[in-house]
């Protein structure tokens, strides 16, 4: 260490990167005088017409500018204006390229202009991405400040700034525009977004609370419209927390949907438990597009990890058909669980649980819908295997990851791994943990199969309805309880997080004289303050069994549609 | 240990389970007088309609037992006679269980004659099972012999004969017919068939050599046709190199395809390079067969590690389009190994080779096929990755397993895992083998996407054919050499395993004044005796990608029909 880690983090300069004339000349209020600074507060700051193109969604973008009527450099340079905005009103970003992207945009806008048609299907759509995968163009940190101005935490191995991920290179050959990489935690491995270069992500509906992690910097991003996709990860609710958090949609695919290829992680070749990738959008529509377009790549031709398995029409248009056939036995239904066998959840969460319970139960003449009490196995029994993957290697890579500047251990992360490496488990340790795992699934899958002795069809529920979070959402360092998101990378699941409400101080009143059954149903109780929370978006996760993922947005579908 | 080893392993008495009408009373030959038993060898000891019954194939037999012709007692009444038989022979039983048999068989019976129709697709097929799957009234060994009188090693379970793997479970419900286990070694973690309850197994049709393993059992039982079809696992070549060696066919199936769930296993847990289920069969379309009846159970309902994948009879319905397209310049293209880098096929597995790659050329006018060379990232890499996986707890399990009944360690065992344990790995040099094995396959699709350049489709090729192994068969205890079926797990390909030849002195010469590259090279080399080698089945494989063993059934037709 050459340089002490503050010099490193303050080179890191992202605002350097925003142009002159975007960049804000005035005292940003405090949480106290405007504690939302999502739609009309962001807004002043932008042309009618940057509005109007980043208030559209990607299938509403995509039909502009596949079609020519919206150039890629127009919607490229409003979004990296209102992300420039969003950035200086949150740091929520850990790079901006705005050059690269308006030079990619023209290429595009040549090719439009010569071919009189798009390049590709995604042509001229611009996405976020996470800092934790790499584009040309860009430099990768994963949050850590010894990463800042090497490939991952190596300097000269000619691969900065040049190296692509296989997911940053397929898109890119499907028309996307690259222009920023989104703050997170370092190491990833936290449910909030902090880290020693921009410092604690606020959560932009509700500036007292966060903005949720690991992918905190594409909720916030996505919150504010400073991005209509956002590219992010999942281990234990990485994609979803922050989805749920910031009132966006977000996908947890099954392993090996999607490639994780050239794409750097935490405790690399843990595999037990496996990070995967999904998409984060402003709409539901928008996941479901950029999945199909991601499929259609053939993934599985670059990444060995992905399975050979094309997108599926047939398993939402089967759907469409059950749902279509009124008054005959074949039934959709859900399963809901309302409560883990841990934790109860904040009185926003259960209100959101119950508004979509009714809107089911609601539309169940119609649409034969049938909703029962989900009672699987323990979800504590699958949270312990996975903080035991994650203790594998008792935090050698990350300590020596923070070790690279020096900096100090973020508080989110210490919690779990300390302020020096533990002992690692012994191969005999993971096997038992990997046999565990695998018996708990097939109880897991067992419970689910059950389900069909109480639903209407004869068949088991064809999802379950649950909280992503037992929080409405967290003030800082106040997340502790995963175990309503993790319990979904334990069982590979299919997951989709959906924008449900807003905590609502009237409404949502706390549990006076709650008895909390444990200290983790204590510390959830105490977290929530109405006043606080209020304003807090509110969203929760539909399941669908493993590698469901065309069936999982086709229900979460049905029931967004219903909420509306 | 209240009894001596020998004693618990007399305690299994097979013999005994055999009807006294059923005992040979002959002196069998030396191998010297009698080298090859099946055929005509032990037809004598059948009846006629036992010959016609045990000489039909799987895909055969269904036709007679789903329409009436045969009763599932005649036909499970010929299998067990011939399987007696064969067991008297060769000893590659360790259970056979003929009452249960026939009185399973008689409901059959009684269900077809009561509704008419077959209960299920595989009505009355008798299937043997390596004995490592656990079936209804009869015991598993995994070669142990603290095993025997328990379950896994343990007794007073409640388990014992009563628990099912879901595989047999499955095609127990499909209408399968059990009546027999065949031998292993014990841990199955051996290229050949030798335990201390019934001894070496020799292959029938060569009784100077190895039947091969570890399902050796299975190969030798459908050699000497004691079984139409038998499941076995491999991992590391443990289903293709028995079919190889004994002229029939086996199937590598994809991690992931058929159910593994509640089949017992050697360091289970170890995830890295797993053990795949598959079926071996006296023909081609038996192996199709079973696998779409297989996949039909929807295994993935009942197995969270199977993923959902239905049969996908498209596979191979493109591949009979593409080669009906003649003079169009879409053909079918193969790579083909003829030697990996490290050591040089035997001279009848080379002709082997050079017999496949001339019937493919030949038919190139016809068909528009293509063969190139084959010249993947060095083999011996590959190779280093499974067996670190192998050694992950450093023969623990294993040397437990041995402890259990004190019989010594069968010499192909202690060859790789010594007499005792040795130091467990620690899950950091897990985890590094696990990203050497994701950028091996990755750099092998990279290769295998290369071939677009080579082929006149401008696509990759379709497989590549490889030797199993690189032995002409070979004698006991000189099975070193495993890397040309190992590598294929470590991919995780589909392979399947066709016969092609059997070896000829007269033509398969011994490469005289060869010089040998390496200590591996030399022992194949040497292992090679043109005299004792005369008339062993030589096999080879046809590998597609992963997950593609529709595909790659379908290519093996291809090729075994032009062989003939």
């Amino acid at each position: 260490m050459s340089q002490n880690f503050e010099t490193i983090a303050e080179s890191k300069a992202i605002l350097n990167a925003i142009p002159e004339q975007w960049r804000l000349n005035i005292t940003i209020p405090a949480a106290e005088e405007q504690r939302d600074i999502t739609g009309k507060y962001i807004q002043q700051f932008l042309t009618a017409s940057e509005v109007e193109i980043t208030e559209t969604d990607a299938v509403g973008i995509l039909e502009h500018t596949t079609t020519g009527k919206w150039s890629a450099r127009d919607v490229t340079e409003a979004f990296c204006h209102r992300a420039a905005i969003a950035h200086q009103l949150t740091n929520c970003l850990l790079d901006i390229f705005i050059d690269v992207a308006l030079e990619h945009a023209d290429t595009l806008d040549a090719y439009y202009h010569e071919h009189n048609k798009p390049i590709s299907p995604l042509h001229g759509l611009p996405i976020s991405l996470k800092d934790q995968f790499h584009v040309r163009g860009a430099e990768t940190t994963m949050g850590y400040v010894g990463w800042i101005g090497t490939f991952e935490g190596q300097k000269g191995t000619g691969k900065e700034r040049h190296f692509e991920s296989q997911l940053v290179a397929d898109l890119r050959q499907l028309g996307v525009v690259f222009y920023c990489k989104t703050t997170v935690p370092p190491s990833l491995m936290s449910p909030e977004t902090h880290n020693n270069i921009v410092g604690y992500l606020f959560n932009p509906k509700n500036r007292h609370l966060s903005a949720g992690g690991s992918s905190g910097g594409e909720g916030a991003l996505l919150s504010l419209r400073g991005s209509p996709v956002g590219m992010g990860t999942d281990i234990g609710g990485s994609i979803r927390i922050p989805s749920s958090f910031n009132g966006v949609y977000g996908l947890r695919s099954s392993t090996g949907r999607l490639p994780y290829e050239r794409t750097p992680n935490s405790m690399d070749g843990q595999e037990s438990i496996l990070s995967v990738v999904g998409p984060m959008a402003t709409t539901l529509r928008s996941l479901t597009f950029v999945m199909k377009a991601l499929l259609s790549m053939q993934p599985w031709l670059h990444d060995p990890m992905v399975i050979e398995l094309p997108w599926r029409d047939e398993q939402a248009s089967r759907l469409q058909a059950t749902i279509e056939k009124l008054g005959s036995s074949e039934k959709l239904s859900f399963g809901v669980l309302r409560r883990d066998d841990v934790v109860f959840p904040s009185p926003p969460v259960r209100r959101a649980i119950e508004m979509v319970v009714k809107a089911l139960e609601n539309a169940g003449h119609e649409y034969c819908l049938k909703v029962i009490e989900w009672k699987p196995p323990p979800h504590s029994r699958g949270l312990d295997i996975a903080v035991e993957a994650w203790m594998y290697e008792g935090g050698e890579d990350i300590h020596n990851a923070f070790g690279l500047s020096g900096e100090p251990v973020i508080s989110h992360i210490s919690r779990r791994y300390g302020n020096k490496p533990v002992e690692q488990k012994r191969a005999s340790d993971i096997a038992a943990n990997n046999i565990a795992r695998r018996k708990y699934r097939k109880e897991y899958l067992d419970y689910w199969n059950s389900t069909a002795n109480l639903t209407h069809s004869g068949q088991p529920v064809d999802a379950f309805i649950s909280p992503v979070s037992p929080y409405g959402g967290t003030r800082p360092n106040t997340y502790h309880y995963v175990t309503y998101s993790t319990i979904i990378n334990v069982l590979d699941y299919s997951s989709v997080t959906f924008p449900v409400t807003y905590v609502d101080k009237n409404v949502d009143v706390a549990d006076d004289g709650y008895v909390a059954a444990n200290p983790a149903d204590q510390q959830v109780f105490e977290s929530y303050d109405p006043e606080i929370h209020d304003g807090s978006p509110v969203g929760l996760q539909v399941v669908g069994r493993r590698l469901q993922e065309e069936k999982t947005l086709a229900l979460a579908k049905v029931i967004t549609d219903l909420l509306v």
